[in-house]
């Protein structure tokens, strides 16, 4: 048995100022940003939204802009493999995590428990 | 005064059946379908995430497959106005709803309230 949810989405903002991109969407949602100083996380910018709220994060890629989702598990082999089974391609890992394609053709990732409220509403699914 | 706050999140499909759409992402996030028999509805599948969780909805779309915000307000008029003061674009006007596009590159919705918890947690905005 495993277990996953929605840990929340990751606006992807294609090479432009973290900290715009950030100020914009902090003010259009209304959450503050959580400011990091360290020069390894300058590529990303956390939102809050409280505890046992979605994780919404801001990335900067090369790609082009846009909304993806992330799905966290304590399993992310069997997490991946219930999601193949459901019709989704596994696309790379990357360090900690795992890209997929749904059948509709959005990006995903499958990744670690963000949230606070995992352990108590993640749903379980049998393997 | 008004007030707004993220309303959740649109699955935009292109061109495909919605039944197999709704039927993977609901599988994947572990939200229930919310059926309908509404054929006017035929274009979307809301998911069941919970009382004041996120509104979170596939809709059948022309454009590509993308995820979209949507954010909730009780004066739609005065949120554009703020939204545009942040930098972002008014593209059009669509029913009772306005789409926007972020400093960003995003597209996003600017839409009536939709949660459950809006009056309680909304965040409020001075007009």
């Amino acid at each position: 048995m495993h277990r996953s949810q929605l840990a929340g989405f990751i606006i992807d903002c294609q090479r432009g100022s973290m900290h715009e991109a950030a100020d914009f969407w902090s003010q259009a949602l209304g959450f503050p940003r959580q400011h990091t100083k360290d020069p390894s996380e300058a590529n990303y910018e956390l939102l809050q939204t409280g505890p046992n709220n979605l994780h919404v994060e801001l990335q900067n890629v090369d790609h082009e802009s846009r909304v993806h989702i992330d799905i966290e598990t304590d399993d992310i082999d069997a997490e991946v493999d219930r999601l193949e089974k459901l019709g989704a391609k596994r696309i790379e890992a990357i360090k900690g995590w795992v890209v997929m394609q749904a059948p509709t053709g959005h990006r995903f990732c499958v990744v670690r428990p963000q949230r606070a409220n995992f352990e108590d509403e993640a749903n379980q699914w049998p393997d």
